[in-house]
């Protein structure tokens, strides 16, 4: 069981929560749980290392940083042993957990789940505070975003747990964000895959990190709500369903830009040494639009989080030079709109539906990306959120869907 | 250099601590500082207990508190490493201070400062997180009350340092509670057995468990303010004195309760059940009058810390049928006020001199006790503060001292 910061926010949420343990190991199981800072506490421990410093070192940022987590770890421990059920917390060091040395943003490299298994056989609660290791010089390191979710789902993995549930505000992964579209429904069941695309399009119930363990140590990730006891949604290998659900959810991503480069020589090495630069300096490039070569020159347009679209386009003038490109123009007014669903490659009709769908709606398509399981438009910001509307509707998502198990 | 709360309070204090190490370490010296947690945040994190429980586990409430202390840690690198100065914070457990199995209240059993000497080789201050320790599970331990200063001292014994700067809100120790006597005048010199003596009867400066310590290892304490460069006190082993300074301080403390228990059967064992039943509950016992026998009959009375009172009656009346006592009386109005120097013994005009100055002023005394280097006298609260002002007069304490060397 894994319980996001707002969880655990205040003293009746961690009661809330211990009681919700307590009722899963009554049930007959054995229990670990993993939870974040309570409530704004990472960002109240970020400001104080603001108050001393614009550039924090960053290994002292992670001993800081790592306290938020080991303060809730105590106080659900006290709050599972005042009502008489045993219980202990670890730290993420004390738990086994092995990371590498990159402070503030830590990959974990093994679990040795040792600790862990000795109080679980002691009939203990076990209470292990997410997003942080140990790393090989023996300092405590944190994992970076996302990174309690992380803990969860690769403890579940070196503990063979049956089910890793991941304890949210919303009630589960929904086929669009509901606050661009009401209409959107709860997903019951939605395969890794489908989850990745879903995560790396915008989707911020969980970020793709947590989702790749899964999908490779097969460990069924249940998102659900801290606040109700409905089911919420199942991320697993493979989800039986009807045959005419081949979409499972569209995705928006609204932070998005376009960059271009004009009257590029057309020869070999250019784009590797453009997409070559920006890899080396972490960012992460998304669609790709070569046109056609004209008189020895041609256009490059690639898309990239606008957050990173600065920093980008400084790197392509540092090398413009070199890439005799006659202009850099950066668009950051474009946003993301994908429609993500397991075997839509082999349903011809769905590509050309999302395409008719945005037509009649008036929206021009800017650029497009497809994979297996993904057909990804980008379009203007002001249509993102009617796109996303038009497309959701056009595939049923809006409808209740039965049961598919 | 040990740093409690109130300098750690906010980022301008923290700023102020980094400047005042990086002039150590740029005198030359190889620097290791211990600091607490930062202003009020220890009691935040026992509110944040008290929230979910009324009776927290001592382990997890050490797992809670111990976060604040590696707060302060990494905030203090951070600053340091701010103005170009190598720094490196660890906590208690990394620091190799290792306590025994009682949470909220260890010992310290022993110190490996490797980590911190291969520290110090590479160059860089150290900055070790007070008031934790390792226990044998290899959990998260805390020293209790006046922890911090334990830490630093004994951190200073193990690495044989030169000396151990206390840094308080204070000049240093006083004659006498400046509070009660504003004549009170810092001492520049004591010995480790006076301020034991003055820290036992209630000056406020240090607990006695930290300078037990630097008597046993011979470690000089340098307790000095966090805001001025002024020197401050130093206890050591042995001060030269001009031969009339034979009084070094006047210790009050305002909480005492004299318990007395009336018509006791004088035979064999009374006593000791008594002491030994109080003893049994951790409560401290301070004088102890027993009047001459009677008809076979004697009362006895003792004092006690104030806050212990209550207890101490339960305690006594649990067992007054087997004691045969007629009558336990509480006094809660009753406070202490006590002479301290070393060579008192050998000047038989001391003891005379603090009856006389008390009898002149028309305070009476209840108790006595001595020691080699101290005179207590038991006195009515409100004559309290008035016998701090005439005996802290009478010896000349009001006058500031010549220097000592």
């Amino acid at each position: 069981m894994k319980f996001g910061g707002s969880s655990v926010a205040d003293a009746d949420r961690v009661k809330n929560v211990a009681k919700r343990v307590i009722a899963k190991k009554k049930a007959g199981n054995r229990v670990v749980v993993v939870v974040s800072a309570p409530g704004d506490m990472t960002d109240d421990l970020v400001a104080m290392a603001e108050g001393v410093t614009d550039n924090p070192n960053p290994r002292e940022m992670d001993m800081l940083l790592a306290t938020g987590e080991q303060v809730s770890i105590a106080l659900l421990t006290m709050a599972i042993e005042h009502k008489g059920v045993k219980a202990v917390s670890l730290t993420g060091p004390q738990a086994g957990i092995l990371a590498d040395r990159f402070h503030t943003r830590a990959r974990i490299t093994s679990i040795r789940p040792t600790g862990i298994l000795d109080q679980l056989k002691k009939g203990r609660v076990v209470i292990v505070a997410g997003f942080q290791g140990l790393n090989p010089n023996q300092d405590i390191t944190t994992l970076g975003r996302g990174g309690s979710d992380l803990t969860a789902v690769a403890l579940a993995a070196a503990l063979k747990a049956d089910v890793c549930e991941i304890y949210t505000d919303v009630k589960g992964v929904y086929t669009t964000d509901p606050r661009v579209e009401p209409e959107a429904q709860k997903i019951d069941q939605i395969t890794f895959d489908e989850m990745l695309e879903l995560a790396g399009a915008g989707a911020q119930v969980m970020q793709p990190r947590s989702i790749e363990v899964g999908k490779k140590y097969n460990i069924d990730i249940h998102v659900r709500s801290s606040f109700t006891e409905d089911e919420g949604t199942l991320i697993t290998a493979e989800v039986p369903r009807m045959e005419d659900v081949v979409v499972s959810g569209v995705a928006y991503d609204p932070k998005q830009a376009k960059i271009t480069l004009r009257s590029l020589s057309d020869r070999p090495g250019v784009a590797g040494k453009i997409f070559g630069s920006l890899a080396e300096e972490g960012i992460n490039v998304d669609m790709i639009i070569q046109s056609a070569p004209e008189s020895g020159k041609n256009d490059i347009s690639f898309t990239v989080a606008r957050g990173d679209a600065k920093r980008a386009t400084k790197i392509l003038g540092d090398i413009s030079a070199s890439l005799k490109a006659e202009q850099v123009v950066v668009d950051d007014q474009v946003v993301k709109v994908s429609i993500v669903g397991v075997g839509m490659r082999s349903h011809p009709g769905v590509a050309a539906k999302l395409f008719q769908s945005l037509a009649d709606a008036g929206v021009n398509i800017d650029m497009i990306s497809t994979s297996e399981i993904k057909v990804a438009c980008m379009v203007r910001e002001s249509d993102g959120p009617r796109a996303v509307r038009v497309v959701h509707k056009a595939f049923g998502l809006d409808k209740p869907r039965g049961k598919t198990r």
